[in-house]
């Protein structure tokens, strides 16, 4: 059993504040409030079966129609046109090419798909904030994220979407259809499942394996924060930090930010903040207080604003706006809940000059897409056996260096802003081609 | 545990005749018999990493730039062009869509991928006749299926190879995956672990689940026969038959042309005739002499040769010209090992009037594609959760019937013959619909 992270984290709940664009908790479900659910024919293709389905959702809407029939497609890139194609696509020329790569199994980073394959793989325990709905349920998320790897980066994407089970199990199941890919994309995984599962693949794969929903927000956070810092002519190093949450995204979020030289950072969950003091923490905790929180700050999560220059919210709830008005001067508020930020953006800039979201109806979007794309291009493209830590920092740099004079309004890139996945696979190549 | 099925075989090597176009060895390996290896620029797409790799393989040669990069690719088959689209596809509005599948898992057959995609999963332990190659190795081959699928069947077929293991760890792997597609198509896992992992599965998933090697071999051999018969005006009740192999391709045509109503089959393996005086048989020989050889044929396969109808070879090795000469007159030859058939066609045709093989420069190659591309379209059509004996019945019925007007030479279609694949499906719908 390899040793997990040491600052892995807990179970207490939070909502991530990724890979959204919310702008009302759900536009798309006018049936939702209805007595009645509504009918709709299905399923299947349809040749043999005709089945009434009853759903409390209107199948008709526009949202459903976009899904008729899934997202995904998987076509040949070879014309297969008459028996000559069809003698070297498929038997006999393909022996040669299996026994050419089961002689070097180099090649088949050359001669398959494998080359720019990324499983995206659920167990639907943690889908968007959805919660547990189970693997059926994860397919369309995992469906879209394959539809944005494809669009930002040229990935082709495969959802796999995995009964669930034990930490063991799904483990086990991951690595061996492994083969099969160029890197996995853990996603909806439920903390602190993911925590060991990610840990464990790492150890045990020779391709990529990155968790999105840490790593991803983590990285889009430095991202924001870089271009923050060089707006107000800050060093990292002098800055006061609260992360709100100390799930999957907290414990990523602030372990990157110690990496890019943040010393001063004070982790809260439900309870309060996480210090030494406390005798109620559990899993990964104990590492997180001994790790964080240089001052000794104890009591609530206000105690730990008093003075803070920047908030980071992976936590859902709401700060109360007497605990924001003890913050720093000049201050930072990066509220990531979603749909609903912990803090409103119109309260949020009467005690903070920077202000970021996971929304897209308000300025500066923190969202993943503005990462995983490239970080696996370039992570398939460099023949990167991991996502390392230097690459996480340098694709922080690219994201933020993609916007070349920041305002308040504008630390990020905006999602469809051109470049920032080519910008970010470079970055991860040129950390390779280093290490 | 499930029992398996009680015609289920035996270790005894055998090549199985499928998807074969064989026209030589291996015409795509000029290089194989050079003294020193090529040298070849790999790998990866590229960018950050340029290595050399050795191989003894030709990797300019056009079977491999037929495989550069792979041969699929993964699609969205809607357009992401703006924020409205994101929000359709993924967040906020992909989240109405996890919810309704949640409630009514049903949905998923209509509002994912899942619902067109099957997967194409190998260990890698008997692919083609190359044995066990690995999952890596087996990669070009699955990714050639998948082309197949596409091309004659519109089916999405996701590669999946798995990191060889016992049957409880392969079985344990495809079942959890499961759920992302809409059917499995086992492939090129070895015998007898593929019988044990096929049943095992049926039994606990609710999607269709197809050994390739097996029921696809098994399929195109009676449609063949049933052409052969109607061009002889014989009944099936009538036949001698002899099958030469108790593998997995011997155990499926066995049962298969039983269940046309075959009565007189004597299966052989390397120790001769199957019969209830064997006293070596292990596995399940025992229950394949207690369910064939109804006249207690022993000794070598000459003796069962003596008055029968018809060969079916799916063993490799040769069959003396003598024991040929026992046959019974008209009969009919089935030599189906590739690249070198048990009986090469010219000699064949010295004892046989109709004579089939797996390869393409001869008439009547016994091809698995005329089968497996049809199956699946008809099985996901239908909402089938079960390939059942009837709908393999029925496909075998449906490819015969392609050949409006059967000749000794063309007994089965071609590869390229329009409308085979349509035709198989509408015959397993069909069954579907009245089972």
């Amino acid at each position: 059993m390899p040793s997990a992270d040491p600052l892995l984290s807990d179970p207490f709940p939070f909502r991530l504040a990724k890979d959204a664009l919310i702008v009302a908790a759900s536009p798309f479900h006018p049936s939702r409030d209805l007595p009645t659910g509504s009918m709709s024919g299905l399923a299947g293709a349809g040749a043999g079966q005709v089945a009434e389905v009853v759903s409390s959702y209107d199948l008709d809407s526009p949202v459903f129609r976009a899904h008729e029939g899934g997202k995904l497609t998987i076509t040949a890139t070879q014309q297969l046109r008459d028996r000559d194609d069809l003698s070297l696509l498929y038997t006999p020329g393909v022996a040669d090419v299996s026994m050419a790569i089961a002689e070097n199994p180099a090649l088949a980073n050359r001669f398959t798909s494998k080359r720019n394959t990324v499983a995206v793989v659920s167990d639907g325990t943690a889908v968007l904030g959805l919660g547990d709905i189970g693997p059926l349920g994860a397919m369309p998320v995992m469906e879209g994220k394959a539809v944005l790897f494809k669009h930002f980066a040229d990935v082709d994407a495969a959802p796999v979407c995995i009964e669930t089970g034990s930490v063991d199990e799904l483990v086990e199941t991951i690595a061996r259809i492994a083969p099969t890919y160029g890197g996995i994309n853990l996603e909806d995984i439920s903390a602190p499942r993911c925590f060991e599962i990610e840990a464990r693949l790492k150890e045990r794969l020779d391709i990529p394996v990155f968790h999105d929903d840490q790593h991803g927000t983590a990285i889009v956070v430095l991202a924001a924060l870089i271009n923050a810092c060089r707006l107000q002519n800050r060093s990292m190093a002098d800055l006061r930090v609260v992360v709100s949450g100390a799930g999957a995204a907290g414990v990523a979020v602030t372990r990157l930010l110690q990496r890019a030289g943040v010393a001063d950072v004070v982790v809260c969950d439900s309870r309060g903040v996480i210090s030494l003091e406390r005798t109620d923490l559990q899993d990964h905790k104990p590492r997180i207080a001994a790790t964080t929180n240089p001052r000794g700050v104890t009591g609530s999560i206000g105690e730990a604003l008093a003075g803070a220059d920047l908030f980071v919210g992976v936590s859902g709830g709401s700060i109360a706006e007497a605990e924001l008005a003890r913050m720093a001067p000049e201050a930072m508020i990066f509220a990531l809940a979603n749909p609903t930020p912990e803090v409103h953006p119109d309260i949020a800039h009467k005690y903070a000059s920077i202000v970021a979201t996971g929304r897209s109806d308000f300025p500066n979007q923190i969202n993943n897409v503005l990462a995983f794309p490239g970080v696996f291009r370039g992570a398939l493209d460099s023949g990167a056996k991991q996502i390392t830590e230097s690459m996480k920092l340098a694709a922080a740099e690219a994201i933020a260096a993609v916007v070349t004079d920041p305002t308040p309004e504008e630390i990020v890139p905006s999602v469809f802003t051109p470049g920032v996945a080519e910008a970010v696979a470079e970055a991860i190549c040129r950390v390779a081609a280093s290490q």
